[in-house]
């Protein structure tokens, strides 16, 4: 487990979960412990996490894993506590911390302790990164080693420019982002404050755009492609993702996206607010999507099509028309033995043909009764 | 919308169109305003483009778009323009430009201002970019910063290496390519002229070849791969696309390939000439694909596989066999409401089972008709 | 064809064949020639190799090349020897060398090859990476032009640290590892010995783990994650290949694990020994997987699974639920012509009432087959 602070920096449990609350959730600490003495270090999982961590129970299937838990503290629900003294006379070795939204509330504690590990890296702008002389960078940006911030490019107080990072010319990043390591951004790209772009996101490349080329027989010729990418505020993009610049207009993601690693988003496309994907999902070019939509990993969408707000798409579907009522969708060839796949796969081919069996034979029994009951009747 | 160019420095839009038409299109200007006194900056889409801009129709579906387009100049096609005078008596805010093929007429107008912006950036090689004693730079090549360029590297003339650009030795590159930031180039990597690499794109990495290492069950002995990659001529490939060295012999791309983002090109592919593929494909090794094939996004290719010329997939497919005649080919679960899909997929692992049932049916049927014709008969 | 090594520096068969066979495999040289005199630069294919190179024949089907090859050697099983004297009574142009293994062979032989030319590339620390003062780096490390190296990282000996690789604070690579360029590893990420990561992975990113956020609907909370990733030793990672940090606990890959590129690890993930995946596979957070698993292209997995040992996963199949039992597994849309696929796709959405109107032609059939005995009784 990772412990995050050494002793004598962890704060106690009440400062600690004063200062983490931003939401106001008001956690309450019970228990016969001193809470005051109680130092905590980091956070652990109920079976892993020791006498100097926090612990959280948000899954009801864990329940069972409160009794031997090493933690100092816990949070969990006020019913789930009162569940558990009743089955559990005797005082546990940690602290219950109760509070109405446990994973919330552990979410915004590991907030804490990262802000706590960032505060400690490195800062300004390291003589090794290449910036240009009339790129503007305000307050408070750090640039690692070995960035290389280009022309007139803007970048807002507070933000992080990570090693080895490339921010083209005519970019904008607002304030208060990050981006990790070996981020791309081609010239002209827009981001928005507290973005977080993880290593090996590229923003801004060409969209796959080509006309036939009548010079050659089967040529393509490229269409240059003169967009931008706009990025709202509170977007995070994972590793290895990639989203193009538009044709001619741009492609925007809107505030509070959420986009996991390898993720390719086509040129044009316009994400809603607070949509989110989770890895590997291919949107093809010219598709919109509407405000907090739900993408399972590995999803792919056709180009031009459009999403309606609050779409959910399962995992590993292919969408390739426009979805425009709220609700969850899926296309998934279900797994099998292989054995048995190939059995039933091999009818699969011949499924509208059984179609017309099935009705054949219908037709057929239906026909033979109505001769049967006229056999009776006579 | 982008304004490419400051007001002194656009062109009038004849000067625009002749220079522009390296093809020989032929384009030619109606209307009764003073064409020479337009001046264009830029181009837009139909319903933002901005009176110095140029704007096209090539879908039919945004026809009634063009009465309200304040575009400074409309590229259409002849008949385009008769219908929409026959429906519009006034002239438009727009000139006229009449061609026969818009859409291609649209992809050399962004390739000119394409270029116009290219010819403003930095040239030659940055301080900071580490280029071997003995790489062979022709003239006119610009290494960006921080690139690195190792030994033996021969780079064409005209050929830009992007900032943070890893070019391994022994390369080869042609003439008036352009690589974007971040490109990796493995060693002994060739690539053709007038090539676009973007950003992330990795050729030459290790193909995935083991075999069963007998000293430790289940363990993989690595196959070093001894081969390369070959790139030919105008091959455009996309953000974090990975193009794999080949085991023996040269993995190949052939001339005017355009492969989009986050595709993966298994050791030993070939790939014909001018055959494009959207983003997300994955080709396993050993596959060959003829010519002017085209590949929808997501699709999935089993390894030594033959495709024939023109063959075309959908997006989303996974070929697991040899595909030898030209056409389109597909397979696809359909998207459905979640609810449904869970329904008719459970029937999927019963397909073969319900062809039977079919069968016995129809005997049945089939016997019972005999039989009532036989009571029929006696 | 490849020619790896200059004629002066190539080494005689038979101590090639001495010193590539680390495992003890045992070939023997047959034939007329003099093997001493034979001199092997490189590796060819059957129908390529030239008469510098040695071949292998592991493949049945590719029996008949045999007779035209022109390699100076051919490793062969000696019963496929024997077969191949028996129908060809003259000496053919190449040596045969005997061997049980000579897929194993030829692995080892390219490692050999592999190896010499690893042994040619320069060595320390370039003087333009960016290396922390208080880094660790045991002898014979070598760093790359513009790597960095950031604060506390311990780097085995022998280890190789590519071109513009970021390697985080705190991390800890093996020995003898090879990071080729463009690798990125996030801070406290753990790579054991000889581990081989190809261009533009990334270890170690932000899982993708978000908590509604009370505060705007539809928005997202996110938690920090604070578990690191451990990788086993002997494991390889193909290029562009993603593996997220744990929330909370560690992501761990087993030793001798291999990964094709652009492969999406989710966070909390355990992958057991010697599990191969190829290209394009993701898998999303918190799913165990077996050892000796071996995961078939694009394949896909949701999270919160458990995969048992020995388990096979056909390329292009969605795994949703566990797998506990070994075997293969598949499940794949077959491709078809597209009119032919529209056609049978059709009848997807209506499977659950088809087996319905099976099952009520069924009963229909039956009653009226009961009807007709009856009648036939009476």
């Amino acid at each position: 487990m990772p412990v995050l602070l050494a002793p004598q920096r962890a704060p106690a449990l009440p400062q600690l979960l004063q200062a983490a609350d931003s939401v106001g959730l008001g956690c309450s600490i019970t228990g016969t412990v001193s809470a005051d003495a109680l130092r905590i270090a980091g956070i652990g999982s109920l079976h892993t996490a020791g006498p100097t961590e926090i612990s959280f129970l948000s899954n009801p299937r864990l329940q069972g894993q409160l009794a031997e838990c090493q933690a100092a503290a816990v949070i969990l629900r006020p019913q789930d506590w009162a569940e558990f003294q009743a089955q559990h006379p005797e005082s546990p070795a940690w602290v219950a911390v109760l509070c109405s939204q446990p994973y919330l509330m552990y979410a915004l504690l590991a907030q804490w302790f990262d802000q706590h590990r960032l505060a400690g890296l490195p800062s300004g702008i390291h003589p090794s990164a290449v910036v240009a002389d009339d790129a503007v960078l305000e307050d408070g940006v750090h640039v690692g080693p070995l960035a290389v911030i280009e022309s007139r490019t803007r970048i807002g107080a507070g933000t992080r420019i990570g090693p080895g990072c490339v921010i083209g010319p005519d970019c904008v990043i607002g304030r208060d982002s990050l981006l990790h390591a070996h981020v791309t951004l081609y010239h002209g790209v827009k981001v928005g404050d507290r973005a977080i772009l993880h290593g090996g996101v590229v923003l801004g490349a060409d969209g796959f755009g080509f006309a036939p080329d009548p010079r050659t027989p089967g040529a393509w010729a490229k269409i240059a492609q003169l967009g931008g990418v706009q990025i709202g505020n509170d977007v995070e993009i994972g590793a290895n993702t990639t989203v193009d610049r538009g044709a001619v207009e741009d492609t925007v993601l809107g505030d509070g996206v959420k986009l996991d690693n390898q993720i390719m988003i086509g040129h044009n496309c316009r994400i809603g607010d607070h949509t989110a994907m989770a890895a590997c999902v291919g949107v093809a070019g010219s598709t919109i999507m509407g405000q907090r939509c739900v993408i399972g990993g590995a999803a792919m969408f056709g180009g031009h099509l459009t999403l309606g707000d609050d779409v959910h798409i399962s995992g590993g579907t292919a969408v390739t028309s426009d979805i425009l009522t709220a609700g969850r969708y899926t296309g998934v060839f279900p797994v099998a033995e292989h054995g048995a796949w190939q059995h039933n796969a091999a009818v699969i081919g011949q499924l509208a043909q059984l179609r017309k069996r099935v009705r054949t034979t219908e037709r057929q029994a239906a026909s033979l009764a109505e001769l049967m009951n006229y056999k009776q009747d006579t």
